[in-house]
């Protein structure tokens, strides 16, 4: 069997911990690919750079191909697919993320958009996020289940889909296992910060708290606080049918 | 009947004339208050500021209040919704962009994101894109299609949705009319222009042809070349339920 090549990104840049925890369980399974942005993109969500130039710049690694790249985590995966690679991965993972990537969280995620990216290109993918959002949290769980969750992936045949994966801040042993959810319904309460800078003009702080509005066993929010490695299969297809249907009833 | 009360913004920037296109329809309707990014922000998609500060600035406007923002288009409506107004708007809407925002474009569309905000804010949202992205674009067709569409949206009651439109690039009687449909399946395939420059190094501009898998009756991209409006209902549960069926199979 030819050893399978595995495409690894992020958004909390080329050198964040858990970029480097996630190459460590992926150089188990095959030939690794490291493109990742060059600093720091969490909140990127799904940005793309269209008004400036892109550049890459291929960096010392150690049994593997590594290049920092100018952009955004989805011009990381565009450029590697299209740039980088003279074939195609057979499968993008994104993260580890330091911080949770579960429920509304997707939308603003750069982390999941890479995934997101590499799935709309036809090439299954995964987004990992450990809910630690600290710099030297411990990867130690969440590669585990990086790691089970990648040899099952590999195992499936002519499947594309895009995982977003979330990982409690739990000791192995207190992982209850994996739970397959849908995404739970909840939003971020802003508290803009507001202060004032040394010339008497006001700046502000985005702040806020988390809201969840459904406690439903089904969700990912639910799994993680039981102590289950939430998994959520995600569509790039925005469609809303059921206002698609209640849309009939308008004037238009 | 209290005068409504319509959040405006986009994602060209707050000098762009599709903004002021669309504030004009609104100021039809009721109260405005026009929230803009001071730079073109195309492309941004769901991106956020969290790690830098935020600082709106107060523009002269007639008849209505107008702030430009540092930050993203989901940040404009953040900052509105938050901090800026002290009642919830009964529409947020945004645009008109300069160029398509139909099929997968609304994953990268900074426009649709900052409808999606207002939406996640439950607030109803309504993104509009005009097909043709140049600067001296006509609006005509599309203030017309604005103005119809922001009309029934607020004769509804009690629900609230994200709507994707897209006018197509047409005089006002070749539309056929407004056609509500679902996301095509398409996606951009990339072609990364390679430069060098004077110093000898490599860089890259993003570009790339559309392609459209689909072309069935039931999606935009269709509707759109058959000359109608389209009109997609978009949803920011992400969540991909045959894909969740699928995973029953894995063994996790």
């Amino acid at each position: 069997m030819k050893r399978p090549l595995i495409l690894v990104t992020n958004d909390d840049g080329f050198h964040a911990p858990g970029i480097n925890a996630l190459t460590e369980v992926a150089l188990g399974f095959g030939d690794v690919l490291k493109v990742a942005p060059d600093k720091p993109q969490s909140g990127m969500g799904h940005a793309i750079t269209i008004n400036s130039t892109l550049r890459i710049e291929k960096m010392p690694a150690e049994g593997y191909e590594a290049y920092q790249c100018t952009g955004t985590p989805v011009d990381c995966v565009k450029i590697a697919l299209d740039v980088i690679l003279d074939r195609v991965p057979d499968l993008v993972i994104s993260g580890i993320n330091h911080g949770s990537n579960a429920s509304i969280n997707v939308i603003y995620s750069g982390t999941m958009s890479a995934a997101m990216e590499g799935y709309i290109e036809g090439v299954p993918s995964i987004g990992f996020s450990l809910l630690d959002h600290t710099v030297d949290a411990d990867f130690t769980t969440a590669k585990i289940y990086a790691e089970k969750i990648i040899r099952e992936a590999l195992n499936q045949k002519d499947q594309t889909y895009c995982l977003n994966v979330n990982i409690p801040k739990l000791e192995p042993d207190l992982i209850k296992g994996i739970r397959c959810c849908r995404q739970a319904h909840a939003k971020w309460q802003e508290e803009f910060d507001r202060r004032t800078d040394p010339s008497g003009r006001d700046y502000y702080w985005l702040t806020g708290h988390f809201v969840q509005f459904e406690q439903s066993e089904e969700v990912d929010l639910w799994a993680l606080k039981q102590g289950y490695v939430s998994v959520v299969p995600v569509s790039y297809d925005l469609t809303h049918f059921k206002t698609l249907e209640t849309l009939k009833t308008w004037n238009l």
